[in-house]
């Protein structure tokens, strides 16, 4: 049992110090065994969130609350396993289609995801609509799929960064939450412990993401890949758009729809395409099976051309117990049929101008596709599809989305939680680049499908 | 039972907003009422540590642990009621000579005093060294005695601002007790509860104090007065000096003892006696015994020549159940002889330069005189006496101070302690004025005995 007093650690912190590695170790061992109780814990997290963690002390804590659980280790599998993680948004469906395409490139991919809380979902819930599909694996089953099939998406159990899990739950309630650094240091805990030899992490910013400003989003991607550099990881940082949803659907049978289409190659011109070809470049770079990322995405390009990507989506469902027939006929599950729609106002001719992804979220949790508490089940048909999306022309009445539920939702608070999320105009708005910039240990790169830019 | 959800109150104190009286009250009602958790009320003290609490604020937070428990009424007894709070020192005897002193001259005052901890010590455990002497008063018994003998020093009960003592100890163990918002609602929503028409504050500063600083102990002075203003109190502030320890005894027994010599007037020309009358001048005015703070020493210094002050002291000993008899012969008490001595060392001849209340108070408690944990008890007759202060002549070999102790302590380490207090020098040093300067509602005045000048 550790003996710290963290009184003057607290102290510390409280007065704008810096915390030794050993220091913070001591705090977080303790905090996890009981020995520091939660009310020093939060006067902690209270003074960090306030005089904020160096790279150094953020590093620090994110080894100490990665070795408070399991570390799995892959280094039996062959090949350079490159991670991905997302800071997550609305509609962001981009695991699903993402670690089957990189996996059928020859570079294996090992996921641990978690599932939805608020208005952003998470790809567990996602994954678990296709029926059968199991997303409890014990660890050597996790380590064997990476090395047979190539991929795998498994939950995050109890097990993984225990440290972190507790420290979470206080900051939720401690209104501690929007701090980069501890963020940072909770992320990677958890993405540190999955076996991967890199990570490519999407940072989204925007008014439907964590970060809503390009400077707290830079801040965190910096914040990532320093510690991902104190772990001796390589780790690439891409900023993405979430001003507005990612794809065309929203909700966990309809984005995992969505994302077959995807891997059927049907949406290759989308924003959604784009960044799924921007983050599988980099992961192909750092597994090896490319010299640039401009080679990684046309490897990227022809695996979904090919179908290599979607066998490889096929592999991973009948791996993990999913039916693989939903992968032939996605539009013909049963109930997943719309129960209403919504139609744009009388006076919304012209261009769809902006959409709050945001709104829309809140449109989807509504309709039952999300939790308002960790103990709440989803409903795996409920969600939005065929939304409209800025730039989109549209004439008075047309249908601005689709609603499915499995439930009885209040349809006219949805309607009008979708109506908020829209404004029109007269001509087409301008488009915000889905793909903004990369940032590794070399620096911050601009960029833009095709060509990288520097800053 | 109150329902307040914390999370959003401590986010606004966090961002640097201010809270309503409304959402104070809600969180200390929850938190005393235990439906707002201990981690959350100190992420709140952290984030209020932080970033301040506005004058308003911290009225609003006096105000609701004021009203958690008991609020004394003495609207019975005849006259203006004036108490009296120090905010703590090393050899600080004033309350058990001011007392007295104030009550001789006509003008009752009531007070809850609170034990000592750390390096400072308390009132309660000071007069609980006279044998007998009883400070677990009932409310009835404390206002009778008012009534009846004009002055009254009791120890503070749970009753009082429960609040404040179940936050008072989470400040403790979570690094939030130095702050002046939060350490002026704990004094004030103690000393409102006494039930005095009006206040006179001994607001300590220097290395021997909780207020090192000049600013500091102003801004606290300032915050005082103004919480006072919000709950209709008049309040004078007096800034005292507390680099050196006041008088030439720390300890229990051995300050009752000086403290009764001053009652005999054996000490006027003292620092200390300055400190009494400048005190005792403000409480006679605010009692209106008195038209100045002048006239008020004038009458404190009469009363201390006649007798009265001295008599009154032993009617407040006999009422609490005292020995009055020690009042008669202070010295000879059973087992108060020194047990030891400290010399100056052979290099020290010269003067007296300097002396650091803070290990004086750190050996006292060295000799059993403190306690360092809540629990613990003290030894009544430890301490040191006779010591020898900034701008005694000294000569190599010369006692600096005689040490007292009812137990077995490490004399060699309280040596230690007493000389590294001391500095020496050929010339006499400067004197650092006791009195500094005293602020109430309409300013801030400099102060030095028998003349007030505006600063």
């Amino acid at each position: 049992m550790s003996s710290v007093n963290p009184v003057p650690l607290i102290a510390a912190k409280r007065d704008g110090e810096s915390l030794s590695k050993a220091d913070l170790k001591a705090l977080v061992d303790g905090y996890t065994e009981g020995t520091v109780p939660d009310y020093q814990m939060s006067a902690f997290l209270m003074a960090a969130y306030l005089n904020g963690l160096s790279a150094a002390e953020a590093a620090a804590l994110t080894d100490a609350m990665l070795h408070s659980g399991t570390h799995i280790d892959l280094s039996s599998v062959p090949g350079t396993k490159v991670g991905k993680h997302s800071t997550g948004g609305v509609g962001d469906k981009v695991s699903p289609i993402l670690v089957p395409l990189v996996a059928s490139c020859g570079v294996p991919v090992a996921k641990l995801s978690g599932r939805g809380l608020g208005h952003t979902g998470g790809t567990i819930d996602k994954l678990e609509s296709i029926p059968g599909f199991g997303t409890d694996l014990s660890v050597e089953r996790y380590r064997r799929q990476v090395e047979e099939v190539g991929g795998v998406i498994a939950g995050q159990t109890g097990a993984v960064a225990p440290a972190d899990k507790k420290i979470y739950a206080l900051r939720d309630v401690t209104a501690t939450v929007d701090s980069i650094p501890l963020i940072a240091a909770s992320i990677m805990s958890k993405k540190l412990a999955e076996g991967n030899d890199a990570l490519v992490l999407d940072v989204k910013c925007g008014r439907g993401a964590f970060m809503k400003t390009d400077a707290d989003a830079r801040t965190l991607a910096e914040t990532l890949v320093a510690i991902g550099a104190e772990h001796d990881t390589p780790v690439v940082a891409v900023m993405t758009n979430m001003d507005v949803p990612l794809g065309r659907a929203v909700g966990n049978w309809p984005e995992i729809r969505e994302a077959i289409a995807c891997l059927r190659g049907e949406h290759a011109d989308s924003a959604l395409m784009e960044i799924v070809r921007g983050l599988a470049g980099e992961m192909i770079v750092l597994g090896g099976a490319a010299e640039t990322p401009a080679e990684g995405r046309e490897k990227a390009r022809a695996a979904i051309e090919s179908g290599a990507a979607l066998d490889q989506f096929r592999s991973l469902v009948e791996a993990q117990g999913g039916d693989p027939t939903v992968l032939d006929d996605p539009d013909g599950r049963a109930d997943s049929a719309p129960v209403a729609e919504v139609t744009a106002p009388p006076d919304a001719g012209g261009y769809v101008a902006d959409l709050d992804a945001l709104s829309i979220g809140q449109a989807a949790v509504k309709l039952g596709a999300g939790r308002q508490t960790k103990e709440a089940s989803v409903d795996p048909i409920a969600g939005l599809t065929q939304l409209k999306k800025p730039g989109d022309p549209v004439d008075d009445g047309d249908v601005l989305a689709q609603l499915h539920a499995g439930g009885t939702p209040d349809l006219e608070a949805v309607r009008a939680a979708v109506r908020s999320a829209y404004t029109f105009s007269d001509t087409p708005p301008a488009a915000a680049p889905a793909l903004q910039a990369r940032y590794d240990a070399e620096g911050w790169t601009r960029l833009s499908e095709g060509a990288a830019e520097e800053v």
